[in-house]
């Protein structure tokens, strides 16, 4: 089936934002065998909306209009597409009154406006908005089919996932069948785990095999087209077993959704240990992530931000003669750190992170350059030096950090 | 001047990478009034491309057509032009004699097709790649121009700049020009303040005011067109005066990139200040907000993530009777987390973060309910609570937490 896509929103046809929503669209209907052909951006202009939607419209089974769902005077995303197929606005009663009491328990005034975003097409149906406020609508006719949903990515990604896929699936299913599982992996270049994929893959025949780099890991994604799904789980099975034998220490975890901090707090919980840490350069942020899985009070109680040396010392209790000899960016403070927040804390396992976010140089130590430590009660301490490429900012030396301290971790609970 | 901008590949289409040679394009041409209103992406296939072509060529005065020079079969773009608007191709011969002798210099084997890349639209001009093979070209037609530049962004970004924004400035520049200012606002539903600007603006002619919701702003940009620059910036100053006056409060900064973390860290460095916090739901996320500025290191030592009650009491010394008899989500736990932290690391201001990331209830308050606490020494310590959008996820309620911990901070400072 072919597919066309229109992205609404004058900041993406001025170039201020970039159109991810487009790209994760067309790799989701691809999981179908669906081809978006056409994409299109255009402004937020009642006009220049009414004329792509109707040439698109007759052309093409499959539509999709993304964005300008909002309640300003500019957002006129919905008003157009009915014109353009000929329908009009249907109030959802249960979703305008979801959006009063919205308002009412954060005690912000509402607009009058905001009942736009309660409408969806006349003789379609509405489809939820699970993080925002703007309804996304399902219309049909003459086997054609237009989805309307909103631009914000945190609400049109889900809206995909949840809402258009299962119908899309329903609709098209059974005549081209895609199998796909996705393995993340850290701590390797893409290029050289894709070669080393590729050749202990070389004689799986049916498995196609891409990779995809987020900023936390490389998601390999395996497919296998047009085969019933016990074959294809056959295939899947042996090129994971494949893969995993030749990547093991770097992989950590099956699925679109893996995150490593939630992988190793489950490690956590399962083990019933507890977790802090020391952070210097990374100033809260491995707590933080630590702290974004839901159900980690089961494994974190707390910890230290130690961003300057008078903090180390008065905080933590780091020898001041360890900083003077080894200097605050060493293997010796790293240690330090995180044996001393284990113990302040009373837990099993604490890290200590300190290096150079940069932009500028620290003791004669370029940017980039970072010692993680790990103190597990009852093994011997570790530390990691990484030299992390600077050129990429500050922010990223800082988050890639946190991920090599996320490693370690894994690497230590899965022994 | 109306523009379009096609952008081929098959890689594109599929969603395998990003598009962000057009939003690149979009921002050159905006500097020079010129918007391209229709943006469309589509396969390596001929006949959809001349179909395209010839619609936008018939159209808008300026075509671009992006990507698909490369040497190999699938490289189809330039002759699908050459059809579309019904001339030949010609080769350069300058050009081929360079890349024949930039192949044997390389040692590396040239292919036939290479010739490929060495030809450009008859009647029309070859365009120089600094840093890759393939020829764009620049064809004129009554008063309608057609270019074609290759699509690896580090050949298309260069070309861009050198080739084709010379030859178009000398075409319009100096007809149009654009003067754009960015004001930076928080705490304020969008639709709202821009009802509220519209009303303070609605007397001053010639400036546009737009809105941008960023995950942490609202970014307002006002532009004015064709008016030198001293009339321009005259009618920015009178829009921001008149904006500003009204929306005082919630005003933090000009500028595309401000940040409203590192007007407080500067804020607190010119004041000689420095920063702590206890963290309960955040986590470490505030802190690590601080630590991203460069420079935090003036105004931030370090601070305590307080997550478990227990932490509170351990590491804070946070009173058990007041967890005991207010609960950890109160106004009390999150004035004594401020300034505990604050004395604790002997500095001269405080923040207490402490309520419900989700996605459970606590202590009988539904997710999203959050304290926040500000200690500033010599004045009374202040709190505030916060409903925030727990349907949002656990994520955005710390985030949103984090962000009104650094509006306090920013009154109070402001003051």
């Amino acid at each position: 089936m072919d597919a066309e896509i229109i992205s609404v929103g004058t900041e993406i046809v001025l170039g201020q934002i970039v159109n991810t929503n487009a790209p994760f669209l067309a790799r989701q209907l691809a999981t179908l065998g669906i081809t978006a052909d056409r994409q299109l951006a255009i402004p937020d202009r009642r006009d220049l909306m009414v004329k792509a939607i109707r040439v698109a419209w007759r052309r093409s089974p499959l539509v999709f209009v993304c964005g300008g769902l909002g309640p300003t005077a500019d957002d006129v995303t919905l008003a157009a597409v009915a014109e353009a197929v000929g329908t009009g606005l249907t109030i959802d009663q249960d979703h305008w009154r979801w959006i009063q009491g919205t308002f009412a328990q954060r005690h912000k005034p509402m607009m009058p406006e905001n009942i736009q975003q309660a409408k969806y097409l006349a003789g379609g149906q509405p489809l939820a908005n699970a993080v925002g406020l703007a309804l996304g609508s399902w219309y049909e006719q003459d086997d054609h089919r237009l989805i309307v949903l909103p631009g914000p990515p945190r609400e049109f990604t889900p809206m995909v996932t949840q809402e258009v896929m299962p119908r899309l699936t329903k609709l098209v299913g059974r005549q081209v069948q895609i199998t796909s599982r996705t393995l993340n992996f850290f701590g390797r270049p893409e290029s050289q785990l894709m070669d080393e994929i590729a050749a202990v893959t070389a004689n799986l025949d049916g498995v196609t095999i891409t990779s995809y780099v987020q900023p936390d890991a490389i998601q390999v994604r395996m497919t296998v087209r047009d085969q019933p799904r016990a074959i294809a789980d056959q295939l899947l099975d042996a090129a994971q077993a494949a893969i995993i034998k030749r990547e093991s220490p770097f992989f950590f975890g099956v699925g679109d959704d893996c995150r490593l901090a939630k992988v190793v707090v489950d490690q956590l919980r399962d083990r019933g240990w507890r977790v802090t840490a020391a952070e210097s350069l990374t100033g809260g942020m491995f707590q933080s992530t630590i702290c974004s899985v839901p159900g980690a009070s089961n494994v974190f109680d707390g910890g230290l931000v130690t961003y300057a040396a008078r903090a180390k010392e008065q905080l933590l209790g780091i020898d001041h003669q360890v900083i003077a000899e080894h200097g605050v960016v060493s293997a010796q403070t790293a240690a330090q750190m995180a044996e001393k927040s284990r113990d302040k804390l009373g837990v099993d396992v604490g890290l200590g992170f300190t290096g150079v976010a940069g932009p500028d140089s620290l003791e004669g130590q370029p940017a980039g350059t970072v010692w993680v430590g790990l103190a597990i009660a009852g093994r011997p301490t570790t530390t990691k030096l990484l030299h992390l490429g600077a050129y990429r900012g500050r922010q990223a030396v800082r988050r890639q950090s946190v991920q090599a301290g996320l490693q370690m971790l894994y690497q230590a609970l899965s022994k």
